[in-house]
């Protein structure tokens, strides 16, 4: 029988939790281990709110571990380091994103590409190497290999800088892979969420021409106004999407819902790119001739590697690229993932875990 | 009213043609245009069949335009050249395939991609830029600009080199732009037909161990034994596709069926490609999951441009890479055909049209 989580490892720790399927968060004691010669532990200060806590907290995959602690977009002040750690000194500002582990052996961890690792340990919900179960960033404490920590820049906000870690990883590392980082080039964003602003400040940075593509009409000011886009199509006008056609070099695709596919290949130029980051959970038809006339191709990609997230982190330090956030008390989680699920915040919900999470809460 | 075929154009020539979606093709006299300036004509020797000639004569794409002279593998000796050609001369052994002529001005065009130029025009049964209908080489004579001739290196055999021009560059072209020719890679080929046995061995001249995946047990001998694969998996095997999970670089999907992509996109290593050659009608399903785990793409590719297509040829000659044929007479075409429905060739039917194309026929 497993240990209690509270008891099987020496150092306290809390935070809150999903129980069951309701997905209802609720505070929640548990334990992290010591730090280990090579570890970096550190005072989580802020977390993100992904949307894809809201699906394991739900269950939503079929595959979440109860309790579940969610948060896997975690930044904070380190606050002990292991004796081989060579990058970290206690008093720096680091996070966490999507990994605690990889294999460190195969060609992936070998290409600095820790995030395709097929034994790579998720930040929260499963097993780790130890056997027990990975807690996540709604809690007062973090810990992990210092391989698997990034620096976060001074000139960073720290709560803004908690949404790079998953969402704005997940957007750059793509443009940069596909080669939709050349200035000049033609890029659409679908989805103008989380993921799509994040997407449009990173393409606006490398020199794209950017098109906001959604289904909301209502959305067209904030993305062509304060966000900067170039322009935007309402993908529901068919007039908006013929005059279009054949405009674009890569679309970064952020929506997690089955949509089709069609109409967004038929805006790629020859030669265009379809980039899917969102994984709707069913098959999206797939028509090939489309493909074929213009040697098009879909392609998914999935967050980063250390070495790009730490360049990301950097390349928006730099740019001053922040994501567009509303910060929240920990108490307020239960009702962020509603106001999640009906897509009603911007961009980015983060949790003050720093001044709000209690232990008397 | 348009003019009949036989008297629209100055000179007369004489092929097979379908006359309406039964596809019995049958003797049938046209006209072909002067040479002018910057065309080369030449006498046709071989053509061969292409499984694209069997859904147009069949209109099975709808877009058909009766009577319809197939054949884009063609291959033959000049017999007249333009007072501006520079690169041909009576004599040459040359070839024709997919295409006849392009805008000459679009970017795609600039960068030697005139199988993507939207303007681009197909060798048979479509309207040319003067109004008339393209006809194909299963007739005495054919037409084009130098910019679409292909010269037929001595080395090769000319009936062995007419299934090149579609077959060899459809299945080349993807090879090399998707980075599928560098040696040591894991290439897979999806179907051994007119495409997957010339891509088999192309990949291997390329120094890629190959594996043919395919529906038929009774094609491993070949496959691995005349045709030089390295393996053989039976798609139908589960237990053979989970053994191959994860190993290929990238794949050449040559099947034109409806089939899933799920198995084939499993046996990709991260970041490895599918490439669809084949244009199944109806949509396939992509589950986009599978893509963003391991940085997938599924992509398509159509035939070739100009340059590639005589780099293609070149290498072909250079490497003694030749396609399996069955050389055919004329009046033996609906036959074939038929054979060609059931895959009952090895691997391509071409026609043997100096010797047996007779005006009488």
């Amino acid at each position: 029988m497993a240990a209690q989580p509270e008891l099987e490892h020496p150092r306290k720790a809390f935070g809150w939790a999903a129980r069951d399927s309701s997905g209802i968060l609720s505070p929640f004691k548990f334990s992290r281990r010591e730090t280990g010669e090579k570890d970096v532990t550190f005072k989580v200060l802020y977390c993100g709110v992904c949307h894809s806590d809201l699906h394991m907290v739900k269950n939503e995959w079929g595959n979440s571990i109860y309790p579940v602690v969610p948060g896997h977009e975690i930044v904070g002040v380190v606050t002990e380091v292991g004796s081989k750690v060579t990058k970290f000194k206690v008093g720096d500002k680091v996070g966490v994103g999507c990994m605690v582990n990889s294999c460190r052996s195969c060609q992936n961890c070998a290409d600095n590409l820790e995030n395709y690792c097929p034994k790579s340990i998720l930040t929260y919900g499963v097993k780790n190497v130890d056997g027990t179960i990975t807690y996540g960033g709604y809690s007062d404490s973090m810990i992990a290999d210092e391989h698997f920590i990034v620096r976060i820049p001074d000139s960073l906000p720290l709560d803004a800088a908690a949404p790079l870690l998953c969402a704005g990883i997940t957007v750059f590392s793509p443009l940069r892979y596909f080669q939709l980082d050349k200035p000049g080039l033609n890029v659409g964003v679908v989805g103008l969420g989380g993921l799509g602003h994040m997407a449009v400040k990173f393409a606006k940075a490398f020199g794209a021409k950017v098109t906001v593509i959604s289904t909301s009409p209502n959305k067209k000011e904030e993305a062509t106004g304060r966000l900067g886009a170039d322009s935007f199509i309402v993908s529901r006008d068919q007039e908006q999407m013929r005059a279009a056609m054949g405009t674009l070099d890569g679309i970064i695709d952020t929506v997690s819902a089955v949509h089709p596919l069609l109409p967004l290949l038929s805006l790629l130029k020859s030669h265009g790119k379809l980039v899917m980051v969102g994984a709707p959970e069913k098959p999206l038809e797939l028509l090939v001739f489309p493909l074929l006339m213009g040697r098009k191709l879909v392609a998914g990609s999935c967050i980063g590697g250390m070495k790009e997230t730490q360049e990301m982190i950097d390349f928006a330090a730099k740019h001053d690229i922040k994501p567009d956030i509303e910060v929240i008390p920990m108490d307020y989680i239960n009702t962020a993932m509603e106001r999640l699920l009906k897509a009603d915040v911007k961009y980015r919900f983060v949790i003050d875990i720093g001044n709000t999470l209690k232990e008397s809460s």
